[in-house]
């Protein structure tokens, strides 16, 4: 513990010393360490993933469930995959150095904001390995410099990826101090991390709602979170009903362990005779449980092949996570604003409908990073809204909202060119 | 203390409530509300008057300093000026609703955001009755219900200029719970205030270090501080020797009690000779007392009529408050980086230079809130930077960064205009 934190201080003074080094860098010297970080892992394949086979037998024996088995797996495939995303990231533009809101005052001092880094990061994550060539690849291209700290059933592959992203800066000129993963997963550790406020300008976790609320709870610095989805889809009296099931359909089933899926789904009462049954039928074919509460449930108990389970009041404002939606008829507009405003956790929120004042409203009234007309809550990510990557998803309004890409992890300075100017 | 919680407790639901209803309400009506106050203000000023008056007997009974008394007290002409000032505020543009990165996808869908206020703020403040008026007209019109705990030392004014507000925002139908003023000055209950996370979205902090700190140690909510302004300007060997008298004293002299004043100022050794005396004897004028290290004191010590003093090592990072500036002869531009990037607070920084690449490498170097070439860092002010009115000034890198103005306390949602697309 003792050599631990020792550990823990010299990678942070490494960290401050490389993040003054890293905002001054060009862009093209951290293109180039990341196109060498992308050949490293395609060149080290064979020792990362057998540092990988040794993370997956060893938590495969100590009973991993298959889901979290896959996601710690690496795969000839998935390294390829690994790399491309790495060449995506030196392809996209450089945040840093970007100027803007400038202009010239009445007394001639020329003022604007130049984007900065933020200095440097803290990334606190779980299990799937590719997170640490992730946030590492995309604190480089933003000019931070991260200190890594992922889960212990993947140590061995983390630090076969670091060895090769370490090389790679090596080569590159850019300083070591840039990337460090921290090797001693002990979890005493993670909390002398939370109280390193002079070294570390922010903090990312990234994993379950346990990991986030104990980051949270204990950070002394900044912490941008997120993750957490409870999102509703409110279907309209005025709702084009294809258009209803197909999004519904689509924000459910295209992939229900992620947090932009689905999870209750509100429907006017004017069109919940006609629509649920349509609606159920489709989710009944893809095995997608409701949780129903009475008017819905008196509504759909008629169809057949479905799963239908009363809810309970715990089912309002729960991630699912699963093909599971909780369902609820509600009288008016105003009733479902009102109950997303309750129950719900700020992601993403939709609604369906062909009333102008009703879509306006929503959008308007709804407070949550990303909130929809007409569309699958499953776009909320940093790719498909044009941010090219994608760090996390904040659900706070303090700096990012929503999806978090390169831009997202800067800061900005004041720059202002005087010649002689003093306040009078 | 337990009934302290319970109001506490009744003011966070109110804020939470109006803040729904003002992230909703137009310009109009705010505008109005704050027409209302400016009117209010003048019209009830023998009663603030009358409060301030028995809050400043009794500060004085109790000893306070002339300096803090004068800060404490209203006058006829303070009151006009705080009626000017939120009449300002009524007449800067809105920043809630601002649409702005939007643009259309390939799949169509039409992705932007849109500028909403952060919800609720507590601002925790000391002394200076107008911060009451200030940051709750700044707050109104950005749409951010407000809950304000003032110093204890001026509740009386607070209530009075409270009530004035309470009254008008009856009027204009803005609902009371926008703007609320703690009367039971408990200091335990500003720790009870710190931990409603689920309430408060944001607490800003105004006053001396001691406050700023126990606020961003015990709050559970994020925090935006600033304010410490441990200011450097470094005078290079290529200075402009007229300038850089003027702006260093303009920067020490124009109002030595304020964050950007400056603290330090670095000479080149090259120009030290020639430069230090000219630059002493303007602010030995002034009764600039100097604080110098072995070289400069060795250059000023046969120069008449100053007050210098051997500099101490708490005299370099120290924020002096007074006619008191720290004086260090260095070797280069790079020492003069180091020295600021050891001791600055990232507040406001300059070099005086007439060399191209020195102004670049300092402006590109130095890390803080607001970097200057050739001008005072007295300048770095919400309406000397454009901003219209200030709320602080932030020296952190999350959020906003320098002055704070009414767009600094905002946040945004991504709204998404869809025509049922679903994601392949």
């Amino acid at each position: 513990m003792e050599k631990g934190i020792k550990e823990l201080e010299t990678k942070g003074k490494l960290a401050r010393e490389a993040s003054r080094k890293l905002a001054c860098l060009s862009t093209e010297i951290k293109n180039r360490a990341l196109i060498e970080i992308a050949l490293n892992i395609i060149v080290g394949k064979t020792e990362i993933l057998e540092a990988n086979r040794h993370d997956y037998e060893e938590a495969k024996a100590g009973g991993m469930s298959e889901a979290m088995l896959d996601r710690l797996l690496l795969t000839e495939e998935r390294i390829r995959c690994m790399a491309d995303d790495v060449n995506s990231v030196a392809a996209l533009p450089d945040p840093v150095g970007e100027v803007f809101d400038m202009r010239t005052m009445p007394n001639g001092l020329l003022i604007g904001k130049r984007r900065i880094p933020m200095g440097v990061i803290a990334a606190i994550y779980e299990s799937r390995p590719n997170v640490t060539i992730d946030i590492a690849t995309l604190c480089l291209k933003s000019g931070n410099a991260v200190i890594l700290r992922g889960g212990k059933e993947t140590l061995r592959s983390n630090i076969a990826l670091a060895s090769v992203v370490s090389d790679a800066l090596q080569k590159s000129g850019v300083p070591l101090g840039a990337v460090q993963l921290i090797e001693n997963t002990d979890r005493a550790l993670v909390n002398e991390l939370l109280k390193m406020r002079d070294v570390i300008d922010l903090v990312i976790p990234r994993g379950g709602a346990g990991l986030i609320k104990f980051v949270r709870d204990n950070a002394s610095m900044p912490v941008v979170s997120g993750g957490i989805g409870v999102c509703h889809t409110y279907v309209d009296k005025s709702a084009d009903m294809d258009k209803a099931v197909a999004i519904v359909y689509n924000a459910k089933v295209q992939r229900p362990t992620v947090c932009n899926a689905l999870d209750s789904i509100l429907v006017h009462k004017d069109i919940a005779e006609d629509y649920l049954p349509m609606l159920a039928r489709e989710l009944g074919k893809a095995g997608v449980e409701l949780h129903c509460d009475p008017e819905s449930l008196y509504i759909l108990e008629h169809v057949k092949g479905l799963k239908l389970i009363p809810a309970v009041p715990e089912d309002w404002g729960k991630e699912f996570l699963a093909l599971i939606a909780a369902v609820k008829v509600v009288d008016t507009l105003d009733a479902a604003l009102e109950h997303i405003a309750v129950y719900g956790s700020g992601h993403s929120e939709a609604i369906i409908t062909e009333e102008y004042t009703s879509a306006m409203r929503f959008l308007n009234e709804v407070d949550a990073a990303a909130v929809y007309v007409n569309a699958s809550t499953r776009f909320t990510d940093g790719s498909q809204f044009g941010l090219g990557a994608e760090l996390g998803i904040s659900t706070q309004k303090m700096h990012a909202r929503g999806p978090m890409g390169l831009k997202e992890i800067t800061s900005y300075k004041w720059i202002i060119f005087g010649n002689g100017q003093v306040r009078p």
